[in-house]
């Protein structure tokens, strides 16, 4: 939740005043997203969001960001497009911050997925892997392994505030991790945060994916562990392997993983979980004075991390072992 | 800035079915409003504001202000207008709160109010009051003179530390206004909240009022006094006399004021800014662990009030006391 940059109205009509999409008619400041401040607009041509960036965001990465958007809508994803100014420029600059305006996808996230809102995921995540094969920009992930320890020395003194022997537990993980992590997967565009408050659903129907600010060049498989992590744990944090079982299955369909990827599974979702403990655990511990953002619990992440330990092979989230790969084999276009 | 309640999406499409408002195609929370929780709400026949009544609202009152809506819309006040249900009531429950959707209202708040913004928000303050007239519910005005003493006493103890002697300022204040306030002016239907962000404009028109979740029923010149204390002043806390003759005359051209009105004008702006100063001082000094809101400053209207001891009549906020009032003198239609 976040809308950290006031825009004045005059300001406001100003910028919007440089594209063609209407007079405004109203804008609305949205509780949702937390990285950047959104409004949704009204013109008397529809709806779109304007994005300003905020400083958590690089804006030598906009252009990566912009940039594939239009790459995937052009190959068939579902997904907001930034509307270009007068200039022919995605990009430009409202109350100091760079800003755009991006079309108004409808939709509304799954507060409670079921495990056919799963099997949706998988198969347009499998599409965007395919679909980001040829998008010519990189942009490495700012939060991959190396990474890891640096960001966790930042909260280290205070991390057993948070949980007795948190640092200990981290530290070992991070041990384990750096000792075992695969160099050698397919690797290409991912999103890197496809939680459920970024897949958006009509009725039953994935209607599309949203906020593409941390997608970057990593292991495509990352992304599989970072989905299995946010959709299929319980409310209880029990994880639910028929959810499991739906993910894999669909993204298999239009991308059949390689024996490497299933082999290393387990340690990517370990290393997903550990991921996003480090960041929550560093949000937590950070809340900055006024923050309207309510940091969330790192130890949800812990939690998750802890039976990913328990996981011998990809079995263990449902996916069919035995099971030949389809014949159909689509290869990553971009393995590195 | 507030959404306290999450709703989830199939509760949202369940509550929206006893509507014949379309089918829900995106939900999105707004960051605006402190009192209740508000979702836009886009179906395939247009816009509109859900709302959640959090707590601080007493259900008792909702027929109240809903009611007021439907009044003042049916005589030509532009505002949100409740939608009715399938079974003909605004007023229903959604995530354990009364809900009720409200038509979506265009324009926008304006940041940096002109004169000229000032001289539409008299007239549609006085054409408000007289639209309010015979409207049949009543409300007490739970925030005047005397609730002030008890509500300053749940911050007493802590004041000083918001300002040094902020404390026997106040009490001198408290006991000044108990002496001297008035029991005689003319009476009826006030918003009572009428800042700017809750006055909407499209370009240099206004296009409606919003947020009657403090209306009730009290002097209709305090009204005015809350205008001329959320509108005329500039960001260093100057008054602004232009804006302030704007708003007045403005306002008398619709309907003017009575002398005693008039006079008690200063007197009004004190207990207006106290008003004011009392609930930020409370809400300053009792912000809820996790809050999503940022707590305004109090000092802001300190400063208010300090320069409304300064001025000895009306004309100090710009009204022309020497001229008579205009000869179409429209009676305040419910004066008390």
């Amino acid at each position: 939740m976040a809308v950290y940059t006031e825009v004045s109205d005059d300001a406001l009509v100003r910028f919007v005043a440089g594209y063609d999409i209407g007079t405004v008619l109203s804008s609305k400041g949205i509780a949702e997203g937390v990285e950047n401040s959104n409004y949704l607009l009204h013109t008397d041509r529809g709806n779109y969001i304007l994005t300003l960036y905020e400083k958590r965001v690089d804006p030598g990465d906009l252009p990566f960001f912009l940039g594939l958007m239009e790459h995937l809508a052009s190959r068939g994803i579902t997904c907001p497009l930034p509307v270009k100014n007068r200039a022919g420029e995605a990009l430009g600059e409202l109350a100091g911050r760079p800003a755009a305006i991006i079309s108004f996808l409808d939709g509304m996230w799954v507060r409670r997925p079921t495990a056919a809102h799963c099997a949706e995921v998988g198969e347009a995540l499998a599409r965007f892997h395919l679909a980001g094969a040829d998008f010519p920009i990189r942009r490495p992930n700012a939060l991959t392994l190396p990474s890891w320890r640096p960001l966790f020395e930042r909260s280290r003194a205070r991390a057993d505030e948070v949980a007795p022997g948190l640092s200990a537990d981290i530290l070992a993980e991070l041990d384990h991790l750096e000792a075992a992590w695969p160099s050698d997967l397919p690797a290409g565009v991912i999103h890197a945060d496809l939680f459920p408050d970024n897949v958006f659903f009509i009725g039953q129907d994935l209607s599309g994916l949203i906020d593409f600010y941390f997608a970057c060049n990593d292991f495509l498989a990352f992304d599989i562990a970072t989905c299995l992590n946010s959709w299929c744990f319980e409310p209880d944090l029990a994880f639910n392997i028929t959810k499991g079982r739906a993910i894999l299955s669909a993204y298999e369909r239009v991308r059949p993983l390689t024996d490497r990827e299933r082999t290393s599974l387990p340690l990517l979702c370990r290393g997903s979980a550990l991921r996003f403990l480090l960041t929550r655990l560093y949000d937590w511990l950070n809340v900055p004075p006024g923050a309207l953002v309510k940091p969330k619990d790192p130890i949800e992440y812990l939690r998750k991390l802890r039976f990913h330990r328990t996981i011998a092979d990809a079995s263990g989230y449902g996916l069919a072992l035995d099971a030949p790969p389809s014949a159909g084999v689509v290869p990553a276009g971009a393995a590195s």
